[in-house]
């Protein structure tokens, strides 16, 4: 039973939805990216879980900023958010201007709310922690913070950046200081980390008054702060002003300098949170078959003799696997991949390669 | 240039043209098996390579046995046979009655000819070499041998039966007689026959006078050589005597029996010849791409980083190989098959799981 299951009164939640999925190839593709498939077998999509997931917090408050390109899949994915929320990119302009652009409508349409950006691609299996790191995340994001939600390290991942924990915040039980952040690490200093319990990951759950967030932006980059406002305002196009807007990620923009000025603050998080950033990590999100393999799709195509891994059945065809451990089989309707858990991140040369060929098609 | 070109006076081939090539699932098929498909790149099946490389040796005189299932593709694959010498067996009833039926029928239609045995399924690549060993051993089958061509082993295989030669024969340069037949060695075993030099493979390549080769049967299994004798002349139905037929190998109905008695001979054969028994043996035939994989199917199909092994791809579908060594990547249609060379035999438990739950399409 939740303590609070109202939603939190003039908190929007902001979805970035873009990316590729590059490592996830042949499944996810430019023109079918990740966070429209369902990965965990639950049923919805990616992004479908990610809307699922906020609305007990924010409602119908929910905007959507997703390439112009794939704005009619995920309207029709999404029938209950009103297509007014969902943003259409002209082309990507990285994840500041995608969070900024909601950032500038929503600080016209409600200047008191406060945002929180949540991956559209991203996977949490304990609700009510997420649920309780956000509520407390908006109440120090109202004191005007930059807040990111700082995820308990699980391990000593490599690929992820951390969030490198300062001095506990006044009258905020639990929150604390950011003084800096870091890119992802070596696995040397990566357990260094572990060990010290001052670093979190950063999953770029920023929480944050709208103004707040711009005001941080015009410090370092005044123009793109003026052109997301001037887009909001109706002073200029969208489509005509997009193009020239900075191409640049909101942690290096805002998050870093930001925290140089002490300005910004983490909540802890523990809500099995999983970014699915290759099909290593999607092969564990996964339960393992009596086969010993792991199956994203139909388990009845999928034929184990002495194999183990993950096998993605989204082609429909008979799949036999034998004497291979740690094994990754993608198959799909026109393009298979079999590499191991270990090789995962490579699929990214093949993808490469086929876009530096032209094959728009398969990439 | 070819010293002796014309076809043998009296020489026919006997093609039997069965099995289901279990062990290269999922190309091969109950309905679609081995002998039919194409699996060296030549542009041509396994069976028209057959009979095109026999056709130098016996013009038109070419008996193609195989089941009733399959005679359409057969005929179909070969226009140039005469219809009503593609026969078609009622059911599955093993190498000596489809041999033996072809005998039969050469005894009444040509009683002085000689007949020769070719697997559909084999290749050889020096054909010169394979021609000038057909053509001395139809020179000492008309003495009233069995002979069996003896495969120079290039290696301890332990897949193959392996024929154990005696001392030379009088009369015939080259051609000894055959002791006694061995099943297939242990790897130690096969490693000692190397040594010795008295043993050779056999490829299930018989050449012996018809009447011989009932007669030789007639000693061991006389309703046999009876009940083809007389489908042959016409006394009995072919599709209702055929259920009656004892079910056995050539091999254990007449060549080890009559080498016991001294009345096989075996001539020497070294031309390169590959039964394809399985994908390691597949992926020998095929030259390796610059990937490092061996194809068969358009090489422009599929992608390799870090990869060496055999891909198959016959689903016309993009396959990328990453980080795998000595893999085996079968694609078709409705099947895919993921494996090693070291496991490329272990394939057969797939296909008997799927034929145990009536998965006739698949298997």
């Amino acid at each position: 039973m939740r303590v609070n299951a109202a939603p939190i009164p003039g908190f929007w939640a902001v979805v970035p939805a873009g990316g590729a999925g590059t490592r996830l190839w042949p499944l996810s593709r430019a023109e079918n990216p990740k966070f429209l498939h369902d990965l965990t077998g639950s049923g919805a999509s990616l992004l479908q879980d990610t809307v699922t997931r906020l609305t007990p917090l924010v409602a119908q408050r929910c905007l959507v900023v997703t390439g112009a390109a794939h704005r009619d899949r995920v309207l029709s994915q999404l029938p209950h958010v009103p297509a007014d929320q969902v943003l259409g990119e002209p082309s990507p302009r990285d994840s500041m201007a995608a969070i900024g652009l909601a950032a500038a409508l929503l600080e016209v349409r409600e200047p008191d709310a406060v945002l929180g950006s949540f991956a559209a691609d991203h996977v949490i299996t304990d609700l009510p922690a997420f649920e309780a790191a956000v509520r407390r995340s908006v109440e120090v994001a109202r004191a005007g913070w930059l807040v990111t939600i700082g995820i308990e390290p699980t391990g000593p991942a490599t690929g992820f950046g951390y969030i490198h924990q300062g001095p506990e915040l006044p009258g905020h039980d639990g929150a604390r200081e950011v003084l800096d952040f870091v890119e992802k690490p070596t696995a040397e200093v990566a357990s260094a980390y572990l060990a010290s319990g001052d670093y979190r990951w950063n999953a770029g759950m920023f929480v944050v008054r709208p103004g707040v967030l711009l005001d941080l932006l015009a410090e370092n980059h005044p123009e793109l702060a003026a052109g997301l406002r001037a887009i909001a305002s109706g002073e200029q196009d969208l489509t005509r002003a997009w193009p020239g807007l900075s191409r640049i990620a909101i942690d290096h923009a805002v998050a870093e300098p930001a925290a140089a000025r002490g300005r910004v603050a983490t909540v802890p998080g523990s809500f099995g949170w999983e970014d699915v950033g290759d099909f290593a990590a999607l092969g564990d999100l996964l339960p393992a078959q009596d086969s010993g393999l792991r199956v994203l799709g139909d388990p009845a195509l999928v034929r184990g003799v002495d194999a183990s891994g993950l096998v993605v059945a989204a082609g429909g065809r008979t799949i036999a696997v034998v004497g291979l451990d740690d094994v990754v089989v993608v198959d799909t309707g026109d393009a298979l991949l079999v590499t191991t858990r270990a090789r995962a991140q490579d699929v990214k040369q093949v993808v490469e390669a086929l876009r530096l060929e032209g094959r728009a098609d398969l990439s």
